[in-house]
This record gives C-alpha cells, structure tokens and sequence, in this order.
C-alpha cells in the first residue's frame, strides 16, 4: 500500500518549474564543482520528525493526520518504516537518521524494548537493501522516558545510568547491523536545572566515562561508524554541558577524547547558543572536527527550538560555504533535524517541506561554489591580511618576534594606517551572487 | 585638596544604619569563616568606570560632574589619580585596577605616551606606598584607539600587532613596577563583525602568540603576576573570541596556554553568554582556572552590558558560595567593573554606588558562608549522588563498569526509581538564609 | 481517602521554622496595612498545573508521581476534584482557578462535553460549599485541541469560532453557576504563525466580535464576573495580538472594550514580552485596567514559558507595591500560574512550591507595606518632580504653556541645572528593607 | 571642491554589473507597479549616520576618515552641508533627513544655538533650490545632551521640558522653512531607567501636553508636515515608552491624537522590541497610521541597535509587500536610518553601502510587486479565510451570530475540518520569486 497515495515521485524541473512536486535546484546527478550534488549534500530524513511526531506543543496535542494514525504498537512502527522508505524514495533522499524509540516502542522490559527494536531493525535492513537508501547515523533516546529525569549519561542515579549504558550498547549493535556511517550523542538531559543541588564535576566525568565505554564497545565489536556529539545550550534542560561548538571541544579535550569524537552541529542549536551556523562550523572545522549537519533554521525572535525546514538562502549558501571550505562533510550528511509547523499537518506538507529544503541547500551549494570559484572572499581575506606574509608580519607568524622586538618597530612605525573592511560592499556582492544563476 | 569633600570616611554601622556614608554590612575586620572580610572580599576600585568615564552612551554625552572637569591632559590624569586614592580611602578599598589609558593620555607617538604613563605610575606609586592600597591588576587598553578597528592580537595588520605588543610590554613592566597581583588581557576588539572577511584560524593563531610572548617577556623581566583572560561574548565586537569560560578554556587547551593563565570572570559578561554568573565560576573552578571577578550586574532584559553596581543578594551569595567552595580567590580580588547610571551623575554617587555593592558582596558572603556552615547543599547533594558511592555507581566512577556489565545490571534492575531534586523546596531554605542574620 | 497523606496542614510557624511543611511569612490573619494577609494576596492555586499536568515538556514524557495516577475518564476527573479541594484546604488558599478542560474531559461530542462539566461542577460546587473556598476565575481551553490549531477567536474556519463561541457560553454559565470572581480570556492560539498567509484584521475583528457576545451572554444570564484578558507575546503562537499589557489596552481602546474589561497579567508574560512585571503592573494601573494576577516567575536567560514558583523577593515586593499603589487588586487575585519542575516531581513538591511562593509573596507584601508606609520611594519621586508643582512647571501641567511662552522662559533661563537619581542609594535601600523585618 | 573625489556618479548597470558605484536594481525611472521606482521608494539619506557621525561605539573612538575632518565649529557645518548635497546628488537620492543638532553645532545660549541653526538652514535651502533635493523629515536631538540625562518631554525637570519645548519650536519653524513633508519625533530619553523614582503618569501626561503645543503651533505657523512619533523599546534608556507600534498606538489613542500623528518605523527598533519589521508595519497599516519608514538591519543575535545597512532580500520584498498593500507610503519615505560598520571607515564605504541598501529595496520592490500581482498570498488568503464569505462566517462577521447561535450550530456540526497553512509551500514559492527576475 501506498502511505502517500497523493504525492509522485519528486524530480527536477528547473528554477521556473510552478509544480509544488518538483525540485527547482536540487538535481542529484548536477555536477558542482566537481562532485554530483547528491554526493556533496548526503540528505537525511529525520525519523522522529517526519514519522513519528505528531505536531504538539507545550500547549497543544497533535494535529498530524497520517495514514497511519489508527496503528498502534508493533503494527504503527511497522507502518511507519514502511511509509518512510515511500518518503525517502519518492524524495530521492538517500540517507536517514534516527533514534532508537522512533523506530520501536518500549516494551515492559528493556528486554522486550530490544526484542521490539530487533524486530523493526530487521524489517528496515530488508528496505535498505531494496532501495539503496542508507543509514546516516543512530542514536539513543535518553531524553523523553521519566526515568532520565535527571539526567541519562549525568544523572544522578546510577541505576539510570546503567540503564542509558545498556541503552548506547543496543544502539552501537544496531548502528553495526545497519552500517550506519555515524553514531550520535545528543544531550538533552545531560545538564542542569540549578547549580544547588547539582554536583558538575562528577557529572561531567561520569558523561566522559559513558563515552570512553562506547568507544571500546565500538572498537570491540567492529563497528567504525563516527562518533558524534550535537551541542545545544539549553531546551529542555535549563543549562545543557554541551553548550555550542567550543564548550564541546573544551570537553573533548579536558576528557581527551577529541581523536575520537567529532561534531554534529545543528542551525537552530547554534543560534540558539548566540552564534551563527557558519560560526559554529567554522569553530568546528578549525579544530578539523566537522562531522556532520543538522540542517534546520530557528526564528531568532523566538528562544526555543523551532526546528523549521531551512529555507533561507542566506545560511544555507554560507553553511555550504564552510563545508566546500572543509572539503566537504566527510562521513556526515545534511540531516533535515527539522518539523513541519503544526499547522502544516496533512502529508503533503511533509513533502513541500523537504523539497524547500532541499531545494535551499542545493542553491546553497551553487552560490558557495561559485563565490569560492571566483575567490570573492578569499581575495578580500587575503589582500586584508597580507601584511603577515612579509616582514613584520612574517616575524610574528613565524615565530621570531618578540615583544621588545615588536615594541622596536613599533616606536619607529607612526603612523599606523588601516584598510576598510568592506563588509557592505561584500554583502551587496553576496546578494549578487544569490540572485544571479 | 579633597576632590569629594562633601563624603566623610566610610565606617561599618550595620544593617539598621540610616546614614547614606555607612556600610551596612562590610565590616573589614569582621571574621567570617576563618577570614576577615578583607581578606575574603578583596574589593578593588575600577579606575576607568570611577576615575576617568563620563556617563556618554550611544545616544548621548557624558553626563558626570566631577571636581576635576576643568583639568585637561596631565594635569587631570594628575588630578583623577589624588583623586582615586582620596576614594579608596575613604571606601577603606584596598585595591585598584586599571588600563593603561585609564591613568595616562597617549602622547604623539608611542613613546610619549609611554612618557605620560611613567610619570603617573610613579605618582601612583607614592600613592600606594602612602596609603597601603595595592595593584589588583592591570591591562593594555587594546580596544579604544582608532588603530585597533580590527582587532590588536588578532587584527589583520601587522603594524597594529607590533603596536598592541609593545602596549603588552609596557603594561608588564608598568604592573612589575606597581607590583600587581595579576595582568588581564580583555579582548574587546578580538573577534570578528563578520566572517565573510575574516580568517580566524590566522588570528587566533596570533592572539595565541601575543599570549606567549607575554609569558616569556614576564618571566624575564621577573614580573611574577598571574595571567588572566576575561571572557565576553559580544560587545564592541559582533563576536569575541572569548566568548565564555568554556570557550576560553577551549582555547587555552589548544594553545597549551592553560598552566599559565587563569580567568577573570565578569558577571555581566556570563549573562550576554547566556549563563549566570555561578555558572561561570563553576565551570572555571572545575578547571582549577578562578583567577579573579569582575563584579557587577546586567540586565537580563537588555541586550548590552549595562555594568551596573552588583545590589542583587541572590547574586552576590551564591558568587560568594562559589568563592568559598573554591578555598577562596587567591590572587584575585572583587573588582567592581561597575559604573554609576548616567542619570547618578554626582560625586557621592560613585560612594553609594560602592556601599551599595560592598554591603551586597559583604552579606552574600555572610549567607553563604552560613549555608556552606550548615551544609545546606551539601548534604542534599550527598544524598542526591548517593548511589555512586557503592555498588554498581561505584564501579562506574571507578572504572570498573563497561556497556557490556552495565547492561546486564539493567536487565534486571527493574523498576528504576528516583527521587525528586526539591528545588522550590532548596529556593525556600535559601530565602530563609538570605533573610536572617 | 487523603490524595496527600504525607503532608499535614500549613500553619504559619515564623521566619526561624525549619519545618519544611510550615509557613514562614504567610500568616493569614496578620494585618498589614490595614488588611488580613488572606485580603491583600487573595491566593489561588492553578487547577491545570496543579491537579492536571504532569510534567511533560517538549522533549519528554510526564514525570508526576500522584496518587490518582492509575484512574482515567470521569474517575480521574473526580478524584482530582477531591484531591485538589484536601490541597487547598491543607495550604489554606481561598481560591481556585480553572480552564473548561482541565475539570472534566472532552467526550466524543460537544453535548457529551458539556455534560461531563456539569457533572464535575457540581461536584466542585458541593466540595465549595463544604470548604468555604471560591472561584478566582475559570476560562475556556481553546487552544490545547487541534481544531484550535488556526485560533480560535482568530482562527480562518469559521466552523472553529462557532465551537469556541459555544465553549466560551459554556464556560460563562459554569463562572455563574459557581460564584467565579471574574472569567479569562488567555488566546495561546489567538495570533500567527507567519504573516504571508494571515488575514490579521479579520482575525482582530472576529476577536473583538467574540468578546462583545460574551459580555452580552453574560449580562443576558447576569453573569457579573469582571471579565479579564491575559496578555503573552508568543508561546506556543509565533506572535500573539495580546503580546503585552499595553498592546492589550490598544485592542481594548481601538474595540471600544476598555469598559468591561481589565487585565490578567502574569510576571513570565511580561518578562517574555521584554517588561519587568511590575512594569506591565503600573501601565496597568495608570489605565484603570488592573484585573488580576498570575504569580509565577520565569528564567530571564531562557526563552520560553518557565512557569516556575515565584521566589524572588525583588519582585514579589516591587509586585506587592504596585498593587498596594492600585489600592488593591480587587475582586482579582493571586493566583499560582507556576508549575514544579519536572524534577520535582512528587507530591509533597506541590507543597514546598506554594509554600516557597505564598511566603515570597507575603514578604513581599510586609517589605511593600513598610516602603509605602515609610514613603521611601514617594518621597523620593515628590522631590524629584517638585519643578513641576510651581511656576513654569505649573504652567506646563496645568494646560496654560505653549511652545512661545515655553521658548521664551527657556531663552533666559541658562544654564539648567539637573539633580542626580540616585538609583543606587534607592537600591541600597532597598535591600535594606527587605532585609529587616 | 568635491568631498568624494574618487566616487562617481552612480548610475544603474543592470544585475550583472561588475562596477562597485553602480545600481544593479534600482532604476529610479523603471516603472513598478504602476509608478517609477522613485515615487515608490522616495529614499532618503540620514545626516546624523552620514555626515555626522564618525564610528565611535561604547567602547571606541570614532574611526571615519573623511574630507571634512580637519575642520570644526561652523565651519565643518557648512562643509557637511556641502558633502551631503555631493553625495545626495551622487546617489540620486530624493530626500534627506536631520536632527537640528546634526546640522549645526550648539552654541552658549540657546539663542546662539538658533543662529547657528539658522546660518545652516539657510544654505541648506540653497542647496535644495540648486538640486532639487527635499526634506523628507526634520526632528530635534532631545537626547544627547546632558541636560537631557532624566528626559526631555517626559523629564522630572520642568526647566529642561522648557528647553525641550522650545527645540520643538524652533524645529517646526526650520521644518516649515525648508519644506519639510514630515517632523519627527524619537522618545529615546522618554522612558526611565527604574521604576523606583519614577512617575510615569506625569511623564506620559507631560509627553502628550507637548504634542499637543507642538500641534497647535505647527497649525498656527501653517506647518502641514504630518507628524511622526517612531518606536523603540529600549536604549539609550532602560525603557522607552514608545516601545513599539502598538504602545504607541495605545498612547495615541488613550490621549487622543491619534488624527494628527503616525508612524515612523524602524526595522532595527521592530527587532528589538521582538518583532519582525513587517509585524510593525501591518500592526501600523491595520490603523491607518503606517507613516514612514527608517530602513536598516539588526543583527537579531545581538541586543542593541545595530543600524545596519539593509541587504536582507526577505526583509525588503516583505517590507515593500506591506508598503502596497498600504497604497504606498505617502508623505512618507524610505530613510536608511543606518551606519556604516565601524570597520568600513573610508568615505567609499558610505557609497557602498547606500548602494546596497537602495538596490535591496529596489529589488525588494520587484519582488513585492510580483507577488501582490500574480497574488501569490491573496489567493492563499482568500481560500484560507472563505468560510467567513457565508453562512455561519458570515453571520460572525455581519454580527448577527450570538454565542447561542454559534453553540446551536457547533453542537450539530461534528466533526470540524481544518486545512493545512501551507507555511512551507509558501516559502518555497517565496524564494522562487526571489530568484527569478
């Protein structure tokens, strides 16, 4: 049966095409800058937005109508894998992600939840194999059951901290089983509500702890998937360890786990945090640490996580930007971490949410590639600090300088003279390079 | 001459005192657990919010009427320093801070200007001797010059480089001269507006070299200090480097700066980060990185730092709770990087202002010692945490546990119970701590 | 059956009792400013957060642990009803509030609905009669139901408006039948989610249309309840119309509605809006409009509704003074609209959170009182506006100046001299007061 | 002599161009719509980022390197003069717009001070003769000086309302001298830093007795400009009682001036105050009171008033969208109320960045006017709402529905359909539009 009977199959159209089922940029096999899009882009569907949440809120239930809504149990999980390679097909998307929960419903035992997890992972597999379409990365949900209250990785329990451990080693099985390229640890609970009651330190050393035993259960059984960590400031914990990008690598570094650990940094995350996207992937790939991309964008009137399907040109072309600048996001993806609005709420919506997505990274793609074809802000950068190729400058990069060495020069160098830094007349240019094919 | 002959000394009358030029709770030689206040508080006088700014903002001129208007150049750097030590006096502080530029004019050339420093900073430093008052810290003023649009230790011209540096040197021999306590490098034009013209790898490199050759350069003149970075995320800068502990600690790391600087952390720079001001002090005193506060408050509905005088007892007792779980502040001090509001435009003002703050930290101290006294929190977080001191929490804090014997634990571990963290409950104690003596 | 067993009533023991099940400063039958305690605060407590909600947010389940948990239906309804009357009796709040839904259930038709309220209601209104205790106000839930997903009042089917025009009857003859002080209307759902496929003008129009049925229904029934309107800026809406107190007024103004109406404001609202509570309190007052109170308090550096119990002695005293200003708050209230934290999620939590919030309100009101008694600010604001008591100010206030005559006192009147605010002195004070009994 | 040497005149060269001081979409004679570009824009420069100001921020100097610098006093005024009319013409902009303190320096006394204004006025109404150019507004600067420090129309000072009042004079008569279309007035010193030594009702009565002197002499002298208060909510002062177009609103009807005043928006003061420019700008229209418009960009992720130049695509089309469906912006105009960056310091930048503002909008404009033509949103809007076109909607609507009618019809009308928003398609067809010429 068909799970989306109204939608076709989603191809390429071109720019001027006024079908709402067609791609107007994004087209797979289009070669940019070397490498077809779909190789650049690696899309992902997100499980938990697109099949299995259902549009509440804090204030309201669901208002998601799917064809699947009169399912419940085994026979809903089943429907919905179903229904998601329907999606992911018709949408030529060739990745997804997910959380173990999403996929499968707990059972009265963690026993019975893995035996319920096994039996959905099996029916997936044949699906992979069938389509091709491939899984980005797992994770654990240690966030939504009762039980992680307190925390998962940080709790104060350690009961529930088994029961999270027991949880990532089902996970890293699964993550073997299906070739998943990536495995990810989102924080949500791992955090505060007050500093009063909270003990950080050992928190933060029993989080690095889970993560060291993940390691060695990954090593041990063979499974060489990325591992990954997501930021995000704070929602719903009052304060998350994980904050943005560099709180993240601080950790990594103080716990010495930055060899093995990489960065799965999302939009709304990010702003959420104070900074940019492109912030926060540059932050990330100076430390060679990019690993792949929740693609969303966040309404920054707003303080909580929107979670839209990205749609603005402005941030999807400098987030492309970055990762050309990266050579490219590796074993990672752009995972639509990313939910229809709740008034968006028949199916079709699904589908015009994807494809406004994906359409905005793949302009995105071809903006970034020709401003870095064209060397629009590498000139500027390096005409801007060329002063350090050379003389003075040399001796400061190359280490020879000292401060009496510098005081030296410096007495006799009067005055200083400096350069515009031209930032409106970049931006118009940027605008010119957005508007124009 | 008195410059503020209309405010008499400053004594402790306590809490029931109706006299305006009276501590309420500041009581230097009052013994709070173990230490007199004086030597727990470690106030210190900011010269550049007290002494020398105006009361301008974006939209308007300085509004401040001070007995020392009608002095210009040297004659008033002379003045504001007779000035500041009748104030610190009188406000029994004993400590000051200060900018390069708080103190002296620059001059036509960097050589004259380090003229106009050398003569202030001995006057100072008969000052010092007279009044027994010390040098908290000092720092270059790297921000407020046209020359340092585009950063000093990271701008993008080397001559502005060279120049920042012997700003560095001066000010090290400046503070080995006057004996400072530590040296702070507070990075207000270290970042970025935008990055399409920017190259951060290059210029966090080169603010890492700064730092290097600020170490070197100490240690061989013999200047013994403690190295401090003071982290703010935003503010002149649309981003600053050092955003917030976590990120400066990130780069400390990375730089393998860390054993040789601390962190000066301000309250208002923690709430622009999105964190409160505990927050901060946590995260660094889990490093072992508290180096020294700079004490005020924000607004949190605004959006800019506003610097105001630190009044909020909630505030200034869990700073002071967070100082005392660190054994103290050590070198450091209570710097109020406060300034009077614009419309507190009077003398006396810069003593009610003061008052108002030293009796804050002064009975924040006073709370939180007592909490800590009766093990408040403690106790609750030793009940809290309690299962990781035996059994299965023992073997996970020890090393012991892996995914593989965590998992067979929570197979049979069912169900999981926890226990409520009682935070209205702790809120209430608190309050009842605040509200008696 | 006692839903509480565990928690004895609250008596008011002082501000020295250790007993966690006691009042410290809410002391019902102590007068203050010429009022019982219980006359001036008038608390109620929040059916929904109290006796419904569970503790769920966005990212996770309920976490509530409550005694009536294993019921479902018209049983689970019942009980709450029993358990909600054994909490107020035990906390000794006169009051109480609810939505439509959050009493009884929705059955299968809008008939079955309302019979299932009619049930509940007189259950309640028997428990009222035993208790003594009455209605602050009820309101109808139109927003938690997905047919509320477009508004309500504002929504674009008019098949929605018709159902929540019925709901709002419904709910006017349930304020009459049991005695409610005043009715509310909070619109969660009442603005857009984006502008590009709103018609906001009809949207206005039709609430405005909404309002006036109302007050014509209950004047039809007299039904003499004050009616109030509940401003929020965004949360779960993208933007509310009511975004605060004075967009509110607008509305009010522009519909010609000002006369029946008055506010509900509630401290998260305004500080969500951008506003201190007691900022939104004196627009408020200075039009007449001052309703009602929903007491809580949120977390200025998170974005959402943190609903949490209000604890800040700051503002709980600068809230009571604005009421004691408005010479009272009325046939309003205050009434808890905060919710445990999800950690704190049993039974005895419920306690601790009124508690900690009915004795930050009581202190509040003893700090207000004594300010006002004292005349600290008044007196303060009588000398600073003094100029405007005499000669030209006089002119200007009492309607006789015009620019000419203005210009021509200003052409000889040179230089103007300004008087310091004294911000920091008043704050100083302050604290003194809320330090001193 | 020529002020911007090395800047030509610029002209349109189409989206292609490569010339950094051409147009690449504003083409003042194009037809849009119906009308040129030109009548539709009316763009205006501001003096007071333009001329006037040099770059400096809280924390630095002015930075701009300009032709004038060398002079002062009156003598610089008149060599702005001079500057503006080159880059006014240089720029094919329509209009201007200034603050009396930005064309002329205060001078001892305020008559002085009016001499100087008048000197300046006078070539200034040379320069407009021999140009063409016109003012499209003039205000006066009630908020930099430092008599201004408690406000000017709201001050508790009855000697600086005076001073206030005659500015006020003194900037109708300059207004009537040169033309004006517009006065203006911003409130950024009427608000209060705290409440505590605040009265806010004789502040808010003071400000509307100002306006209304302000009215009858701009009627006595036969000034018809319209008058415009703008919004903003906060800095300088902690808050502002225009906060934003619906307080003001508010004010104007509470005190009934509503039928001689409007608007004046800013999209950086809509941001601030939580909103998008185009919620400010359909709030204002929906009362017929949309009167001009300060066209800039905040930076969303920063808390002050960044006065960007506008580039943002979406920002312009949705704010030109919002601009006819008003009919046009009337007397009004289009004035980049805006700065260049501190780093863009050379006096090319203020050409580019003009530049880019002007083609932003222009290009907005096109977008706009294709959406509204092709009714890419009306028709989404006419579908959405058509249940209020008959029936049941129309009995709402027409007012003959009462809350019995609407229960009559709810109770039989089971189950209720809604439709989906389609948010996501929209943006999609957006971004087409925004691409396609």
């Amino acid at each position: 049966m068909s799970y989306f009977s109204s939608v076709p199959n989603i191809d390429y159209e071109g720019a001027a095409s006024t079908n709402a089922f067609a791609f107007k940029h994004y087209n797979p096999d289009a070669v940019v800058a070397g490498k077809t899009m779909r190789e650049h882009l690696r899309f992902a569907v997100a499980y938990w937005h697109t099949l299995t949440a259902g549009g509440a809120d804090p204030f309201g239930a669901g208002t998601a109508v799917r064809s699947w809504d009169r399912l419940s149990g085994m026979d809903l999980a089943k429907a919905r894998v179903e229904a998601a390679f329907e999606l992911l097909v018709k949408l030529k998307v060739p990745y997804f992600c997910f959380h173990d929960r999403d996929i499968a419903p707990e059972g009265d035992t963690l026993r019975e939840t893995n035996r319920n997890l096994d039996t959905i992972v099996d029916i997936i597999k044949e699906h992979m194999k069938a389509t091709g379409v491939k899984l980005l990365w797992n994770t654990a949900n240690m966030f939504t059951h009762p039980r992680f209250v307190h925390g998962a990785g940080t709790t104060n329990n350690a009961d529930v901290y088994a029961y999270a451990a027991a949880q990532v080693k089902k996970g890293l099985e699964v993550g073997k089983e299906l070739g998943a390229e990536n495995y990810v640890f989102w924080g949500g609970r791992e955090g505060y509500e007050t500093l009063i009651n909270t003990d950080m330190r050992l928190e933060l050393d029993n989080l690095a702890r889970l993560y060291r035993m993940a390691i060695e259960y990954a090593d041990e059984i063979g499974f060489d998937a990325q591992f990954l960590i997501e930021p995000k400031p704070k929602e719903p914990t009052k304060h998350q360890y994980d904050f943005d990008a560099a709180t993240t690598i601080a950790f990594l570094q103080h716990y010495g786990l930055k060899d093995r650990f990489k960065l799965n940094l999302e939009a709304n995350h990010a702003t959420l945090a104070g900074h940019t996207f492109e912030h926060e992937l540059r932050v990330t790939r100076m430390h060679g640490l990019l690993g792949s991309l929740d693609a969303n964008q966040g309404d920054t009137l707003l303080g909580w996580d929107t979670d839209e399907f990205p749609t603005d040109l402005y941030a999807t072309t400098l987030t492309m930007y970055e990762v050309l600048q990266n050579g490219g996001i590796g074993r990672g993806g752009i995972n639509f971490d990313a939910k229809v609005r709740r008034g968006s709420f028949e199916a079709e919506d699904l589908f015009h949410a994807h494809i406004a997505g994906m359409d905005a990274y793949a302009k995105g793609l071809k903006v970034a590639a020709r401003l870095i074809e064209d060397r629009v802000f590498e000139d500027t950068i390096a005409r801007r600090y060329a002063s350090f190729k050379e003389g003075i400058g040399l001796d400061i990069v190359s280490g020879k300088a000292t401060l009496a060495s510098l005081e030296q020069y410096a007495m006799q160098n009067n005055p200083i003279r400096n350069a515009s830094g031209r930032q409106e007349q970049l931006k118009a240019i940027f605008n010119q390079y957005l508007l124009s094919e």
